[in-house]
């Protein structure tokens, strides 16, 4: 994610890092040149493009920009929904470690270490729950927060982050069969892990679940066939002025287009993906701060504008 | 659903899997050819269309922009509401199974039979919830879930899938009768039960209810006749040039239109409809794996870029 | 509602069941003869309308297109709603059965016959609501799932639906008062109920509040002037033509407006509106599926493509 | 709220009550007589406007169309929601009501006492949350349901609905303590409760926070301009037609921008507002049918199409 | 927030105060000068712009409308949002008191000592969040709610508001531990906990994470394009109005670019704000009054039409 305030006049024009310009330079440049073709052509043979008016375009454009309108639309409403489950992560990782210290017996030695695991498995699960979205190894950032024996177990597991609340449920009966902790009380931690597990699977139907492909072939296949005519439609009257128009109007519309599809998988490393990295260390923080530990771990900062 | 990276430049144009071509190519044909017609009767009479202009068919086609894009809209909300009843439905047979765990006394035989038939069921109610929506024979992926004696009781079941959860609810009853577990943990297991619930009944929903008739023909009938005045309309400034101008237009409008048909339908079979198989496969996978089967079932793969 | 497959071609253009063509086929028959008195007035006075043109007819048209499109989907939404609640109401009337059969001691007479009745006050309720909604006389339904005591206190009650779940809640009462169900179990049951009491008020919260009244004005003043100004602003361009692109302007204009007033109010039994009737019926073969009666009642077919 | 089934054809347009067209006749005169002396001076003296064309004009029509659609539908969602609100207090109402019967141990005097007062402040409750939104002089509606004891304290209260809904808690907190109410129905009953404060909170919410004041300035000086511009710019294609397009074109904005605002507040009394006084006696009758009491209040009736 | 009736006709264009004209006059004055030179320019020597037409500007100037449409409706979804999170705080501080009272046993010193300093963490934490929204110091506000000892423990805290939380919870444990409280209603008292701790965390995912910035570059980016391109596209047909033209198209554009910037971080002290120390002081005031507190502390008034 950028984090940056908002540029003004003309230093917008310059900048490049979370911009979308790297992505779609080439194919702007193309259109730019077709322009000039078309306009050198037009100049020199005023002939060639008698029957072309730019009527036809218009209309097609508006209907370009609603189709580009509504897969925005679709792809920021899924960027920030992944992002709101990642808040609902927050909400339910601290709400359980406050349930589990205000719930269970911690006049005992057992029931203090079961909070403190239990509180140290959350942790794990934010990292473990990352790590599979971005398809990097959890191992390192897990490794302090689970047990040797428990680590055996997770690395055989289908599901890692499942497995890890699966953990914390056992925990928790444990608990209950020792006589620290009431059945209504495990029933009311249980709802928090029901959350956790709740935003497990939205990440990964966000995750699994394109917009359709179809959906994506014909916006785009009308955005580059739009752009293509465009410098046909518009010569007549703009004359040498084509190129220029036909530049700005495709970065426009290849600018939303790929933008769309950066936001419509929220989870990666680009520039405008989510910072789950800094999301799960303030959980960490948090979590860890709730223990009382000393000194805790640094917030990620932004590096260059960019929040990982 | 089609899964695949966007590909790049040209060769957008030359994929024909996912794409709604197939469906509409046709109409699009009869318009090109009606557009070469006008074109050449111009061409030749130009006398012919002097009434016609483009502006009254601008009009008409924001207008058209606009109920497609509606309708468009409401077609996917559809498609991703059914995604999201399924994610939901892994939630809650991963939660009702972790609960299971949790909260039933598995000290003696008889509870951890009655855990991993419970969850057994959980596994057989996806698959049964699957072949309703496809109306294929669920019988093949349910029975090695389920005991002789409840296949006999299933296959009298006026509704497949909710008896499933009444068998689920019946062992959680015994469970508590025989003292295995409290009625306020009863209580917190059928939450997850009335989820199983929810995600039925909205799929029958999404299945039974289809967008209203008569919108689907005035948008249809709209478009119709847009496309087939279209090329009366631009003829006179574009000429010879109006074929493939209509042509274009005809496969913007007809390829979104059918495109929000098919998505309008989620549980089918289609190449943009939801990968009902895959998700319950994850869910059977997901389910063996807590109880400890192996080996555990190979996750669906897609194939030639298409997951059913 | 209508349930048929999409029409192919030109077969779409003969289609009325379900169309709202026979609604306003007198509103575009009067466009269209004002379509040919300006048109042949045009054609043998050419003086008369030189000061029209196009341009601001086409500006009040995006207008009124967006006004229009916002209209649509508010009734569509109210539309879309009514079948959720109705979905709910499906769901809740199976969870309650489901968690009565679950939760109380069915060991003793007292407790089936309290199960049995309190399952078909439940049918009854689907039956209540509906005829409440359609304002329907609901006796000839309800009278075989109710004493003849019940009978007469309902008879009198101020609102029946409301009515029929007080006496669920009475039952439940009865239980906890028997010692057949716990007090937490008993407020697990009140969920469904209150479920239930949900789905009626938000019913008669659609049936109660239309649009607001000013909006339906100002949204159809202004399609009747739009639609008679028509003709006058392309008479100039479009000649002996315009006739044509009136009626079939009138005809998608009044055609959403007039499909948006069927949607706004969707519990009635015109052709769009939604089928409580096969709702209520599956919510009763449901229900009597559950108590194990033989044989159950037919599911309500469509006629002629129309499902009540 | 106006309560009419939609007027045909021509009657349509001579409907004042319920209408706008009071609040904006004023500026439909002004930008009609400008109008008209715009024609006049381009008739007598054509040479004035040269300049001007539609073109910008429209382009500015598009802009400010998106940007009304965008309010109209903020404030759309405001009174729907207002309605949403008051429809979740009929069932909270309904429910709580069910549930104290379904309860509170009636066996005993106190038992039935608490019942009784406890439903007759939730109706003081609807009242008072009337009187609140309106600003009107509550107590000839609440008194006849609190005592006068209770009174003296609810006058003192610094918001009366919030101080009335604590007795409720102390009502039932009261049964718990006799022991006519066990913990766990408590906490279900307290649900009720929350619901009824959450009614409160959001319609305090739409009362307090306007759209942003910016937001409005900045659609309504953009709607003024417009108007003000727009015969300028049809006057030399549109000649002594001017003044009927440019009322009609500022009837259609105005009247949006108007009926906007007044959805915006819907609380108040104005004709397009939402019936609080007409749902508020629903609740009324329904709570006394409940109690038994005959005979019950009339409904309030709509008079003149109004409904308060 | 701006609190002020809306202004009638020519006085709504002076006003400044709650206007974003202040933000963006300079850049409406560069587009204007821009105006005056083109149309000097094109007065003088009318060869110069020969090429240029208004077409493709129009069809640019739809997509910009469509963008800056979505980019406002996302923002103000987001100021709404936090309208809703702080209303919902409101309902929850008032459900714990009301609970805190009705829930914990009253008949000794220290339950009532416990109801009354719970209830003053709540007001504690509603100052905590709104000061670590602002970015101010908390402490004066915070100090009169909480004891010495607990001001230490705060003080070292990571997250301030999180901290008081768990400074909640831990009182009402221990009002379980010593009999005060049974452990149903403490899991019902956490309800409103977790409650509280959702609007933190929503609050937080507001203020941390901007719309994307790649999104904000894109719309800035074809605002100022467009808006530069706009004088010479009219100025062949507007001659010397393009100045005004150019003056009042940029206000609009640029207008609803710094609205939408303003809305999208509502929890500032700008003009558009949200009025978080209003609320927070409404919270402090109604808890007060429920601990019967005298006198109580003045509500915020508005100044200068202006809310904090």
């Amino acid at each position: 994610m950028i984090v940056r305030d908002t540029p003004h006049s003309f230093r917008l024009f310059f900048i490049l890092r979370g911009s979308v310009l790297p992505l779609i330079y080439g194919k702007i440049l193309f259109i730019t040149l077709l322009g000039v073709v078309v306009a050198v052509a037009q100049h020199f043979y005023p002939d060639v493009f008698p029957d072309f008016t730019l009527a036809p375009v218009a209309l097609f454009g508006v209907a370009l920009s609603l189709f580009l309108g509504f897969r925005n639309n679709a792809s920021y409403e899924r960027w920030w929904e992944g992002r709101k489950q990642w808040g609902q992560l927050v909400v339910a990782s601290r709400s359980l470690s406050r349930q589990l210290l205000s719930y269970i017996d911690g006049s005992e030695k057992a029931g203090i270490e079961a909070q403190e695991y239990t509180i140290k498995l959350s942790i794990a699960f934010s990292h473990a729950l990352r790590h599979q979205l971005r398809q990097t190894d959890p191992w390192s950032d897990i490794q302090p927060y689970v047990t040797e024996q428990d680590t055996l177990f997770l690395r055989q597991a289908n599901s890692l982050p499942d497995a890890i609340l699966r953990l914390i449920a056992l925990k928790i009966r444990q608990c209950r069969e020792q006589g620290l902790l009431s059945d209504i009380l495990q029933a009311s931690l249980q709802e928090q892990i029901t959350v956790m597990a709740q935003v497990q699977a939205a990440c990964e139907r966000i995750q699994t679940t394109p917009l359709p492909f179809a959906y994506m072939l014909l916006v785009q296949r009308t955005a580059y066939l739009y752009c293509f005519i465009l410098p046909f439609g518009i010569v007549a009257t703009q004359g040498l002025v084509t190129p220029l128009f036909s530049a700005i109007i495709a970065y426009t519309f290849f600018g939303l287009d790929a933008l769309s599809e950066e936001l419509a998988a929220p989870f990666g490393l680009s520039a405008n993906h989510l910072p789950l990295h800094a999301i799960s260390r303030t959980i960490e923080i948090n979590l860890l701060d709730i223990l009382g530990e000393k000194p805790l771990p640094e917030p990620i900062e932004a590096q260059d504008h960019r929040l990982a």
